[in-house]
């Protein structure tokens, strides 16, 4: 028997920007972007999340002002390719399969780019498209929801539903760019506010006391989605996300490193269970409340600890509760979400307020008191009244 | 406006092994791989060529039999999953779903194992499946042809055809481990066995002087397929292609890094002109012979060096003209090759026997000049009487 042995490193490096009106005249942030790229007039297929045109028919026209006023360093190949938002364009083949058919008929090569707009659905559908073109065409990414912005975008992840599962098809694949315009959020709905909201709240109780802080200070001007504050956490929730992919030594998650997952297994099966009813934000929110109040009874935190998340989730207006958590398998949810992550169940609880400690067991009857105790405190409190299933409904991070 | 900068490295490493007769019950070495990645019953989805099948009826067996003598690391998950070889599985959506379904179907997560055994487009599609399920189940390959040994297996892509281009879509998705069985080669049919033979002449001559020699020495002995020469240029082409891929600084191709091509872009035009009756290795070795009168006739070699790569291809059995060549629109071949790898035109020629230098022009007219005199020279030489589609067309190298 012979052996060789292959080895080489992939180095992976891309900026994500914190900036406004990304598509007003003075804002050069695009073009120079693609100078640095190369000095040519660079192709350019740009996508759109329907949600965000609704919100904004302009931009359609802004987009193509901004295109002709920098001609010499960017070429938008086709029109502008609108494409249903939230889980439609991950959940129908015919939506990836638009995308890929416009790169080939429009000649993109894999050193074009593929500039996404929208939500966090949207990222992860138009990038797996990207990602499986020509195996990779650029992509810069602008994630338009609060939580695409501090979580999902800034990412090396994208996926589409198969197979009635989640994400169950994806790559993992670093954009070439992500520019976060906080402009895009000026028109987004309450309810998808608060999902990027919960989503910080859930970095900075496993990694930032310090952030978790600042939430509390700021929870009220939180829940009136001031623009200061709001900004602020994004970036700091963008921030730690960064920090946790790129110095975890394990970005693609060959072996047991997690992604940044807390209350994400119950959160998983309340979107697929009330059918994204509760978007993810939601679902996670009612899913640390669970996996915080489960720490507290396997004494791994304090009561205090306990009431100051359930205090800042519930000022935050997001839900603790949701009926169809007492419908919930919590074996079969948590077997589903060890098959995702691959390898031993990986269960991520608190020993404090921005400190984690992975388990690897569950005690489901504590689970399911757990359960029942959350019901007889929360239910009613934040409810989420809108119980249409949410067209933004952003990603699925459990999956991720 | 602010910026965080994101930056990681991944680091990949796999090993290649030379060995024959796996399956054989004293070889353990299937068995130690897995034991190496923990020690544990890990789970294997097993999918073979209907080819190799249809050669090998036993082998179903055999692979059980190993299954269960080596019960305590390895757990068949299915039965062995039969698919179509040749372009079809890499042509045909419903193949790639069947192997995404069975990874759903039968649990597989991110930590278990498809096996590969089969033709080089079987290792793409296969691959590419299980790139994309849960992004990214592990590979084990098993390439079963002398061009999936020594080229594509060793390397880093997948890819299936859609828009009706080879390779359309893709990933850059690192293997666990490959394994060339040299015992699946006994009974493959004398044009893959040449397949093979051309894709090493090429890496020869762009490459390593002392490796064309020994091709040359050993022509005839390779013409007749003798075991142990067909078994030193496997190893030795193998070796060349995964110390390109490693030591050039760009594996996953993401700037002005080529992979190995040499007569490629008109290979990859003749075989989509002649759906697959030429097979890759044979349309490689027409693209070659073109492509160093070419680099003759602008003074890059001499007709000596010239003379010695067209005898080598004849002594061989190879083709070195075909037809459809008279018919090709060299513009239009050249404007698909550049558009596929991405970026400007790089075309490789040769400076002597073992040394290239890329190229970003052709002169077309002196190009159509060479097919005539290629025409004169060896029309009706080693031509491929059979013109029925090779169903073993093992891979699209030109678009990988």
């Amino acid at each position: 028997m012979q052996k060789l042995e292959q080895r080489f490193n992939i180095q992976y490096a891309f900026p994500v920007y914190f900036v406004r009106n990304i598509f007003n005249g003075e804002e050069q942030l695009l073009a120079s972007l693609l100078l640095q790229a190369g000095e040519k007039r660079h192709k350019i297929l740009c996508i759109v999340d329907s949600g965000v045109m609704d919100m904004d028919p302009a931009l359609a026209g802004r987009i193509e002002d901004y295109a002709a006023a920098n001609r010499e360093v960017m070429q938008l190949c086709a029109p502008i390719l609108t494409i249903s938002g939230g889980e439609i364009c991950k959940s129908q083949p015919a939506v990836i399969e638009s995308i890929v058919r416009h790169i080939h008929t429009h000649h993109l090569c894999r050193q074009s780019f593929v500039l996404a707009i929208g939500g966090g659905a949207v990222q992860d559908g138009v990038g797996y498209a990207a990602a499986i073109a020509h195996r990779g065409v650029r992509l810069i990414r602008m994630p338009t929801t609060v939580l695409a912005q501090n979580d999902a975008g800034v990412g090396v992840k994208n996926g589409i539903n198969a197979m009635g599962r989640k994400n169950f098809l994806g790559t993992f694949a670093p954009p070439f760019a992500v520019i976060n315009d906080f402009s895009f959020l000026d028109t987004l709905p309450p309810r998808q506010q608060r999902a990027g909201i919960a989503e910080a709240v859930k970095v900075a109780l496993i990694k930032d006391n310090s952030f978790f802080s600042y939430l509390e200070d700021q929870r009220h001007k939180l829940a009136a989605f001031e623009r200061r504050p709001m900004e602020k956490m994004i970036h700091q929730c963008a921030a730690l996300h960064m920090h946790h992919i790129g110095t975890q030594g394990d970005p693609f998650e060959f072996g047991s490193s997690r992604p940044l997952d807390f209350g994400h297994w119950s959160a998983h099966k309340l979107e697929e269970m009330t059918g994204s009813m509760l978007n993810h934000g939601e679902a996670v929110s009612v899913g640390m409340a669970l996996d915080s109040l489960y720490s507290h009874h396997i004494g791994m935190i304090g009561e205090d600890d306990a009431q100051r998340i359930f205090t800042l989730l519930t000022d935050l207006g997001l839900p603790l509760y949701h009926p169809a958590l007492a419908l919930m398998d919590a074996s079969t949810a948590l077997h589903e979400f060890q098959e995702h992550l691959g390898g031993e169940l990986t269960i991520t609880l608190l020993t404090g307020i921005g400190s984690k400690k992975e388990v690897n067991r569950i005690d489901t009857d504590l689970m399911k008191r757990c359960i029942k105790e959350l019901a007889h405190r929360f239910s009613g409190r934040n409810e989420v009244a809108d119980h249409r299933p949410d067209r933004f409904a952003p990603h699925f991070s459990v999956l991720n």
